[in-house]
């Protein structure tokens, strides 16, 4: 619990907030609306939370310009809504896209599915303010696509999880929303097969809107626990094209060709709207089948290089039988960043033993696959203590460093990201 | 004159230089092949110049995971060559790519034509590892294309003008070479016309791999001067598309409908690879053109939000009468980066000034517009001056503040990007 909660309606009353809190050596934690998975949002060493949510909302929407700037309390989806009357969307579409602000997104570099085409919020972001932990107003960035004008702070912010300060305003960049878009489900005889595919997908120029991955566990629960209406697999891929209805199909055949080859055993297409729908029953099918057969889940955003995504499934089935719980990976294949789900009933003090070890053992293999910690939930409380070994010495204490420059008093959000000294 | 030129060939020589340097309160100066428009690279402060002439080696090319690891004086049109064997290509296109380095390309941000559809430098660059002007290694990102690991080093390097280190290794996102491209061009009776199909070009969802712009000047000059054969124009677009060759002429079609409407005066194609050049004839009249003119130019590669376009030109035109100077504006204008060229003889004195003057109004003209300095040529020496106007006090403060941490002697390209204080 923290001390207190703050509500604040504008840029003065957040800065005063910081410098009080500065001038008193309280912790000041940024607050969406909790729906970050890593713990960040949650002010384990006390303090002030300054919730966002009475600062939300849409400041300007500029279709000609392709940008809207918002405050950090508004909704992912109360946005989409606004821009999609002028046929704009903002491209990162967390599974929470209703529910999350963009404040948090731009906190965690949220992504998504859409991440494979149009890239994570890091992508989509043209300037931000932040009322640093010094108390300072530092504005980054600005209203243009394109600037090569002193140093990028405003990527530096995105992903930074309220640890250098408090983003009160945010211009993003829109992208125009797409007219049309079309599935394919492919099946194929083994993760190895499913991979190769990936990457001849990423290899061509027709880049996918989405290409979602899932595992023969998945594959195997969705049918026999979710009741999906799909044939048995060694691995999945869930492939979509987005644009004009004109370019739509041919764009669609080209994923195709690249989808087929060796160890392909089916792939389906969805003409219409209803099938493409019923293609993505297997997907749907998968999150209450693994509600099922355990209470509890660790969810890891863990990434690899597409190469490397049977090597991480292999090392996952290994983490398995050795701790004998089920463990899933399934994800956003195109970027190599595999949810990696550990089942298990966090009141059997065994099973949450094993599943922490099995998390630890997770982090190992990805690491060694040179891959790293988090595509798009960030660090927080989950990771933090892994940090010494996915960046190395020097890199981390410039991390220190720089973030002292923000937060001389070390009051924003301590004890998240960085492992304690 | 630099005091001396180090030619390294390995990592630990730069590391032993810049530790030297930071010793003996040295300045070091990053040379790639010295194609920089701002000075950035000219040793103005004397010290040490440390030239990549000789860490030119791509280290690794992993198709399979679209990414490359290069030395910093690896040139971009090698690497380029290199990738194309694999059916990939690295998005930044400067105008100097044969010559120019993958360092360089990084310290300035560069980007080029293809960024409207790919991104600058700091949308492809997936890690970096810097020799710190405190002279340690720092390791920034990685091999994935997505990533929420703790601050991201990478793009606040890129960009940063050798002002913080030395960039001695990058890792680049590779993209799926185009395999058909096709080209438009489009006639205007007016900036305001173009400006507003840019804006519609912008909206819809076939995103142009090319969309440039000449103003009425430059097509007045490419057919008078020039003698490029085209009719007279208000302004002019180039506008490709690029992809597979199915979805081709269906993307070039959508375009078409997009750059048609309320001012357009004629919109060509290409179906092919001759007619293509062709119609670029205009654009490529315009450089010798402009030399016939007059001996020397200023180049400001400026960005405004698209929809400000006509009023950038505008008041360039109005500086143009004031100073009594030719200024013409060409670029990229789905980013509204655009190219004011200042027309001049520097063996005259009183041009010379009003030169200076005009470039200075361009620079106030862009700030006024909710624009930037740079697109992708950087500040280096020849705008720092205005870096004190394009960023407020507190945000310059905190980019002192925070280079100090990487540069705690201040020997890493002095007096550059940064106003003197």
């Amino acid at each position: 619990m923290p001390a207190a909660v703050a509500l604040p309606r504008e840029v003065a009353q957040v800065q005063a907030l910081v410098a009080a809190c500065r001038d008193a050596r309280m912790p000041v934690v940024a607050r969406g609306r909790g729906t970050n998975t890593t713990g960040a949002s949650v002010p384990s060493g006390g303090g002030l939370v300054v919730s966002f949510e009475r600062m939300d909302r849409l400041l300007r929407l500029a279709p000609e310009d392709r940008l809207a700037v918002v405050e950090p309390g508004l909704l992912n989806g109360r946005l989409q809504e606004a821009a999609a009357e002028h046929g704009f969307f903002w491209p990162p579409d967390p599974t929470s896209a209703p529910y999350c602000t963009i404040g948090g997104n731009i906190a965690t570099n949220a992504g998504g599915p859409a991440a494979v085409k149009y890239g994570a919020t890091r992508d989509n972001v043209l300037g931000l303010a932040l009322v640093a932990g010094n108390g300072e107003l530092i504005r980054c960035g600005g209203n243009t696509t394109k600037a090569s004008t002193g140093y990028d702070f405003t990527r530096f912010v995105i992903g930074s999880e309220g640890t250098l300060g408090l983003v009160v305003e945010a211009t993003l960049k829109l992208s125009p929303k797409p007219r049309a878009r079309q599935a394919l489900r492919a099946l194929y005889d083994s993760v190895e097969s499913a991979a190769a595919a990936v990457a001849r997908l990423m290899a061509q120029p027709v880049v996918p809107s989405m290409l979602e991955f899932m595992d023969g566990d998945c594959v195997r629960l969705a049918r026999e626990v979710g009741g999906a209406d799909i044939p048995a697999a060694g691995a999945l891929l869930m492939i979509e094209a987005d644009g004009d209805p004109d370019t739509l199909p041919h764009a669609v055949a080209a994923l195709r060709r690249a989808a087929d080859g060796p160890g392909a055993i089916g792939i389906d297409d969805a003409p219409d709207e209803a099938a493409r729908l019923k293609l993505w029953a297997a997907r749907k099918a998968l999150s209450p089948a693994l509600r099922t057969i355990a209470p509890g889940k660790i969810n890891e955003d863990v990434v690899v290089p597409v190469s490397r995504i049977p090597a991480l499934v292999e090392a996952v089935r290994a983490l398995s039988r050795r701790h004998g719980l089920t463990i899933v990976c399934f994800g956003h294949a195109g970027n190599g960043n595999l949810h990696t789900n550990i089942l298990y009933d966090p009141a059997d003090a065994d099973e949450s033993r094993r599943a922490e070890a099995a998390m630890h053992g997770v982090f190992d293999a990805v690491l060694s696959l040179d891959g790293t910690l988090s595509g798009e939930h960030g660090i927080g409380l989950a990771k933090r203590d892994f940090m010494g070994r996915a960046v190395d010495a020097p890199t981390l204490a410039m991390m220190r460093a720089v973030k002292a420059q923000f937060d001389p008093q070390g009051i924003m959000n301590p004890g998240k990201l960085l492992p304690p000294t």
